[in-house]
C-alpha cells in the first residue's frame, strides 16, 4: 500500500499535533498544509507546500491529497469549510459542540453524498473515542446508562473547544477553560443509579480570559456564560488574568477523562464499566486519533463508501496499520 | 424491525446468561435451545422448545432463528460446531483460545463463504472488547503496545473457559480456575516502559479441582501444568479440593480486567489509556457481549455480508438497539 496522503488544514494546537503524528505513523506523509494565513504558516514552515485554504479546487488538485484533516474550532471554522472541502476529498474532522452533532451531520453528509468522498466527523476522543465507549457500555449492559467525565485531578483539564469558543468573543485577546467533574456525581454512577443528570450536574466550568486593555469585563462574562451549548448549562467561573500569568501558570494542554458505566447482567449482578484516559497534551491525543480516522477515511472510500461518518460507523480494525491476519494473531 | 429470533446452542452457564440477556433486550426473543443433552435441559426449561443440537437442518427449520448463539467450550465444542451449524444459520461464539483464533477464524470463514451466513467469533469481554481496546490504544498511540489484565483483586478472577478445559481431563469431577494479574507488570506498562512480556510474565493461574475417588492427581496436575495454550506458559499452582469446599469457597463467577497502554504523541508527551471492567458474573458479563453481537450479526447478514467476523470488523452502531438519529443525538 503506497502512503497516504494527508492534507492538513489548520494550523493551530490541533494542526500541530496533526504533522507530528503523521510523522509517528509510517504508513502516511504529510503532502501540505492549508491556512487561512498561509504567510504567517510559512515562517514557521519551509519543508511542505502551504496553500491558502479556500482556493479548495486548486490545493487538491496541486496537493493530491488522499484525505483532509479539518482542524478548524467547531464554533466557526468548520459549519464552514468542512461541506466546502468535501466536495473535493475526503475529510476528517473534530466538531465538538455535541447538542449541534446532528445538524452538522446531516450538512456533511448531504455534501459528501453528493460529491462521493468520505467525511469523518466530530471525532477525537470527546466526542469520538468517548462517544463510542459510551453506546459499548449501554449496548453491553441494556438499561444502564454510560457518562463522561472530564478533568478528574485537582487542576481540571483544559478543553480546547471551550477556550476556542472563549477566543471569538469580542475584546478577549487570549483564553484557558479548564473543566472539572463533579466527583460526588462519578460515586453516584459507580453506585450504579443510573443518576439522570444535567450538564450542570456533572462538571464545572473555569475561564481564564485576558480581556483587550479597555474592554468591558462585566461584558465578555455575561457573554461568556450564557454561551448556549458551551457555558450556559454549566456552573461557570470567569476569572481575568494578565497574558504573563495565562502563560505562566496556564500554559500546558493537558486533559484527562473518564467514561463510567455501571448496570446489572442477568439477575441483577453487578456489572462496571470504565475507560479512562490521561493526556499531557490534549491537542496532540486528539490529532493522534484524528490522523488513525484519517486512515479509516481512506480505506472507506477505497471500498466505494461515501458521505458523513463518525466512530461508530467504523470497524476497529480500519483505525489500524496492522493487516487482518496481523490483527488475528496478535491482538484478538 | 420486527424480533431477533435467537436460539441458543448450549446450556451452560453461558447459555443461561444468554438468555437471560435476550429477557434483557427489548428487540429479541429465545426461539428455543438446542443442546447435546436436551432432555437434562427440558428438566429445567418448559416455556420454549428444547432441540438435539446435532440436527441442525431440523431446528434450524423449526425454530427459524435469525441467529444461533453457540455456548459450548472452546476446546472441544466450538471447533466442531461453529462451522457446522453455519452452514444453516448466523452464529456468534465465544472461541477463546488465543492462539489458535486466526485457524479458528479460517475454518469458520470458509463454511460461511460457503453457506453465505454471517459468523461472529470470538467475542465476549476478551477476546472481544479487550481486543478491541487493544488494537485501539495502539492505533492510537502509535508505537504503544496495549496489555491484557485480568483477576486484579485479592481473588482473582475466575476464568471460565480454563475451569472448561480442566474440567476436560480425565480423573477431574470439577474445577475452577482463578487468573492473577501481576502488578508488578502492570506499574511498568503504566510507566510507558512498552514491556516485551511473556503471557507468564503477566498472570500467574491458580487451579482448584476435584479429583474423581482414586485418580491420579499426579497425573492431573502434570496434564494440567503442561497443557499447551491454556496452562504450559504460566506459573500454574494446582490445588486439589472437596466437592464440598469447591461449592463453598469457590461457587459464585467473578472476573475483573483492565486493557493498559501508556505512550507519547507528539514529540514524547506522555499519554495513557485504559479500560476496566469488573463483573459479578463472568458468564452473564460474556452473554451480554454475546448477545449484542448477535444484533450486528443479523444485521450484517440483512446488508447481504457473509463470512467470520470479530468484533474488529463490526461498526460499533450494529451494537446498539438505537437508531441512527438517536446515537447522533444522545450519545455522540
Amino acid at each position: 500500500m503506497s502512503s497516504i496522503r494527508v492534507v492538513v488544514a489548520g494550523y493551530g494546537n490541533v494542526g500541530r499535533g496533526v504533522i507530528a503524528a503523521i510523522r509517528n505513523n509510517p504508513d502516511m506523509v504529510l503532502a501540505g498544509i492549508v491556512s487561512r494565513s498561509p504567510e504567517r504558516v510559512k515562517k514557521e514552515i519551509s519543508d511542505v507546500p502551504v496553500l491558502p485554504l479556500a482556493d479548495v479546487e486548486k490545493w487538491v488538485a496541486e496537493l493530491r491529497p488522499d484525505v483532509a484533516v479539518l482542524c478548524g474550532g467547531s464554533k466557526n471554522d468548520l459549519p464552514e469549510q468542512t461541506a466546502m472541502i468535501n466536495k473535493f476529498v475526503n475529510t476528517v474532522d473534530s466538531f465538538d459542540n455535541h447538542s449541534c452533532i446532528p445538524q452538522y451531520f446531516a450538512k456533511v453528509d448531504a455534501s459528501a453524498q453528493e460529491s462521493g468522498f468520505v467525511s469523518v466527523i466530530s471525532t477525537g476522543w470527546d466526542p469520538g473515542v468517548f462517544s463510542m465507549e459510551r453506546v459499548l457500555a449501554n449496548s453491553f449492559l441494556p438499561g444502564c446508562r454510560a457518562y463522561g467525565f472530564y478533568g478528574l485531578g485537582e487542576a481540571g483539564g483544559l478543553s480546547m473547544g471551550h477556550s476556542d469558543a472563549l477566543r471569538t468573543i469580542e475584546g478577549v485577546l487570549d483564553a484557558r477553560q479548564y473543566t472539572h467533574a463533579v466527583p460526588e456525581a462519578i460515586e453516584k454512577v459507580r453506585a450504579g443509579d443510573n443518576p439522570q443528570f444535567t450538564p450542570g450536574d456533572m462538571h464545572t466550568r473555569e475561564c481564564f480570559v485576558v480581556a483587550a486593555p479597555g474592554a468591558d469585563k462585566e461584558k465578555i462574562t455575561s457573554e461568556i456564560i450564557n454561551m448556549p451549548g458551551y457555558f450556559a448549562p454549566y456552573r461557570t467561573t470567569v476569572n481575568f488574568v494578565t497574558m504573563e500569568e495565562l502563560k505562566a501558570k496556564y500554559s500546558g494542554f493537558p486533559h484527562d477523562g473518564l467514561v463510567v458505566a455501571a448496570g446489572t447482567t442477568g439477575d441483577g449482578n453487578a456489572a462496571g464499566i470504565e475507560y479512562r484516559c490521561k493526556w499531557s497534551s490534549n491537542p496532540e491525543a486528539t490529532a493522534n486519533i484524528l490522523v488513525a480516522h484519517a486512515r479509516a477515511a481512506v480505506r472507506l472510500a477505497a471500498e466505494g463508501r461515501k458521505g458523513a461518518f463518525t466512530i461508530l460507523d467504523i470497524p476497529p480494525a480500519y483505525f489500524s496499520t496492522l493487516s487482518k491476519a496481523e490483527l488475528l494473531e496478535k491482538w484478538m
